[in-house]
């Protein structure tokens, strides 16, 4: 190989560049993908790298999940997270006294627990879900200019340039030379403009996205710092298989099993445990002494008897409480994730709320209907507006969360303390969006749905075969447009006539739309009516024809 | 191709010879062939020819599908039928009156629906769990002479030899030639003698295993023909997807929705219908015209408009309601499912009696132990005894149910005419056995456990990690032996003691029997614990350590 001062560019397109392959961008890139946007998906990682803290979904997360059909290859690998116990520290002899167990997940939920995994485990399921919506994936690249240039008819007018490596024999030897021979300075450099119509930042807390679009991070600059540890344990301790608070010593230890018969680790160093830090104030992770992390654990444990029989990965890592000023520059750069907010790992929500967002934004809703053409650019601005409300509200419970375990008080009150609200704003499934150009006010609900919430779960039953659904198979995330029309009770005359004009105006409505073509409704609206009837009572040929298309809607 | 008189002859050994890949002939292959056993299965057909009338399971047919894992797959491609109508016409003015629609399946049950599909989509699944199973499948192939020779010392006493092809090129023209220009002599033969521990007949209804054991079949000589169709149908009869009977005219017309929007229409014919009959007097199919029966259901099911849009197959059949006087040879030939017992398609049974039987013979207590050397020969008598005292209930509730049909007596008393204990019986989850060298007497009731019963459904949770199970769930068809302790209330002292005490002599048998090595004792035997307290009232760690491998169990 003969190694030449040279740069090849290479200029090309795409709807959708997303920067970053965690769980928010690739999130994102199948919801995108699926609909056929094209994505093109560009992450610093070489295939097959791992990393990551992300150990589980919550209940909404779960749901989001289900609508894109990827919650149950899941399940057969994840581990369900059902039960929750905490340990306190007994005042009168010192010993570790044990609550009585409870539901993990206390709030109304389809899926009322919540399923953990690895970070390999989620990221490999939406990266699967990814290719087979035909997701572009360059890696390892990386970002090295964005510009948004406004021009009068510019259609791509996100420009992002990006250095890349195609993995063939030459290149690879040269990629290992730069990752493990620490000479920043190449000789030969690929460079690629893609120009794009919108571009996520999913590239994490220290986003280059982020920093480039010089977007702050706003909150407090105090720091807690966490350890965590993935290990097989052999023990007496009987607790390894709930999530389990122990409040003992100088801080909270955080259980969490795992698929198969792993346990993760969640403890929290103090200043006593002398963290040391770099030049730059982050935190030194090559000189920290791992042993002295188990150590700990196997003091805050005690009496229990504890073994570490494998450990398997283990870091420490600093947590700020912090939300990003802006999530978007002229709606045509936007971020997500940890690039626009970070937590401490307590509330169990790095990953979920960054999914969360992903989804908010790369969904139906957003990206996807305004470059399908089927919604007004303006929709955009409902993702800061909504997204970071939210997190807000993660961090004051984050905040809330901290104070009540470091002033050390009862695990018991620690469990129950937050607060129904709190739990519904963990679960996910309380979020709550405000009234916007998208969102009626909440003073408007009809039966159990509630402008701004998400759509309820509960049993539904279909009339022509009495199936059993749940109402969110309802509204999987298919791209469409969804009306569920909600007559009530139709045996009494009022409701139905109430039904009957509703579904002849309806169809007026379609006709003067100029939607009135069979397929052009289809393809963009997905029409139900759920009646609060026992199924003996009507026939599915009593749901007026307009809006039924055949037994199964 | 020069085409000689000759002989090509070749010798095997297996553990278990089956003739016939329909469902029961399948079933009992992958049940056998996922112990270990080694299976070879001998079937007429070609391969990828379909036949066959087989068009649902029932609810203890799913139950057992669950317990060797083949559940899951079947029900993302067949159709549960949930709800049942009848129409009987009006004395008044002879319309069609609609009963008030109910469940179709009325016993409390685990699964409780049925769950239509074709029966290519049936066998589909079946055989691709005998080719995981390494079943290996010699076909089309078919028996000449089968003997039983009862040697010393001979450990393969049952004698096959049967005929085949191999399909290469050159066979496969002689294949055609022979199937399809009805020269029944041919001038190569290739013959394989095949040496086996066990045969099973799984040959249907004119089993030439059961003709070559001299074994009577016994009933009623009247039989009752039947049209059966499947369709693509357009009309506005509302009940498609519905199991729907009706009642009209000379005889009973049943619609049983399946997979898609297709839909079976079974019809019984009269002699009014002159069915055409061979000189052997069995039906002459070939003389029937199906355009015929499509007119008779058209008549049947005005005032409805009907339309065939399609119609994929039909055919004509008779059904004798007859039992085999013997199910099998010395207890080393076997027949099953339409080879031992016959009987009319109303009571949706055909495929899973059949299944029944062979799930009874291959599974863990018949061949599949004996073959292992777990379990003495003799247990080999249980399997006449359990399933033609089963045969025989069918065939007196199908000779209920018809009379009540040709009786024309109205449909929603045929609905509920032959009671609870019927249903238990079609729905299959009824069957009881008798007192025998297997099962205990039915006065010996544990819990919901009935000795002659299936194992009973309902929730459990498992204590360590509050995941939710059916009881079912502890005893998989995975060829071990189960041990279900029910000690009651463990915060009973008295429950408590009695549960230490089973413990330690429970170790001391095990110790005793010499399966006291860990990896022999885990080979052979599965054992839980099932305990009658609330899941926050007790520890997985109070269950004595003798019956707990680890928090899993």
């Amino acid at each position: 190989m003969s190694s030449v001062n040279s740069t090849n560019l290479k200029y090309s397109i795409t709807d959708v560049v997303i920067v970053g392959a965690g769980p928010s961008g690739l999130m994102a890139a199948q919801a995108l993908g699926r609909l056929g946007i094209d994505v093109t998906l560009v992450e610093r990682r070489g295939l097959g790298e791992a990393y990551g803290n992300a150990d589980g979904l919550v209940p909404r997360t779960m749901e989001i999940w289900q609508t894109y059909g990827m919650l149950e290859p899941f399940e057969a690998i994840g581990n369900p997270m059902i039960g929750m116990v905490a340990y306190e520290v007994s005042k009168d002899d010192g010993a570790l006294v044990r609550s009585r167990p409870s539901k993990n997940v206390v709030v109304s939920s389809r899926f009322p627990y919540e399923l953990t995994g690895s970070t390999a485990s989620i990221e490999g399921t939406l990266k699967k879900n990814a290719d087979d919506a035909s997701v572009k994936f360059i890696q390892p690249a990386w970002p090295v200019s964005l510009d948004i240039i406004e021009e009068a008819d510019g259609e791509y007018p996100v420009k992002v340039v990006f250095q890349s490596f195609q993995f063939n024999a030459l290149s690879f030897v040269h990629w290992l030379h730069i990752n493990f021979c620490s000479c920043a300075n190449t000789q030969e450099r690929n460079l690629e403009v893609l120009s794009a119509k919108y571009a996520i930042g999913a590239d994490g807390a220290y986003s280059w996205i982020r920093r480039t679009l010089d977007i702050d991070m706003e909150g407090e600059q105090t720091e807690d710092v966490w350890g965590v540890v993935d290990v097989h344990l052999k023990t007496d301790f009987p607790d390894t298989r709930f999530k389990c608070i122990v409040q003992a010593g100088s801080g909270p230890l955080i259980i969490i099993p795992r698929e198969d018969d792993k346990i993760r680790i969640y403890i929290q160093m103090s200043t006593a445990d002398r963290i040391p830090r770099r030049e730059d104030g982050r935190l030194d992770k090559t000189a920290f002494k791992h042993s002295d992390m188990l150590e700990k654990i196997l003091l805050r444990l005690l009496p229990f008897n504890v073994e570490f029989e494998q450990v398997y990965w283990s870091t420490i890592f600093a947590t700020a409480q912090k939300v990003a000023a802006r999530f978007s520059s002229k709606n045509r750069v936007f971020i997500v994730g940890d690039a626009c907010h970070t937590h401490s790992p307590k509330a169990g929500q790095g990953a979920n709320a960054s999914m969360g967002d992903a989804h908010n934004l790369g969904r139906s809703k957003i990206i996807a209907y305004v470059v399908k053409g089927w919604a007004k650019p303006s929709i955009l601005d409902s993702y800061e507006e909504e997204r970071r409300q939210y997190a807000q509200a993660l961090i004051s419970f984050d905040k809330e969360i901290s104070t009540s375990l470091i002033e050390d008080r009862p695990a018991a009150e620690y469990r129950h303390s937050p607060g129904n609200a709190n739990w519904l704003v963990i679960s996910g499934i309380g979020i709550s969006y405000a009234t916007s150009n998208l969102t009626l006010p909440q003073t408007k609900q009809y039966d159990e749905v509630v402008a701004g919430e998400r759509f309820p779960f509960g049993p539904i039953v279909r009339l022509a075969d009495w199936r059993a659904f749940d109402a969110q198979d309802l509204v999987p995330s298919d791209g469409k447009f969804k009306l569920i029309v909600l007559p009530g009770n139709l045996q009494n005359p009022k409701s139905k006539a109430a039904l009957l004009d509703f579904a002849s105006g309806y169809q007026n409505a379609i006709q003067k739309s100029g939607m009135d073509t069979e397929d052009s409704t289809k393809t963009r609206l997905s029409t139900f009516t759920v009646a609060r009837n026992a199924k003996e009572d009507i026939l599915w040929t009593d749901i007026p024809s307009e809006l039924v298309e055949n037994w199964r809607s």
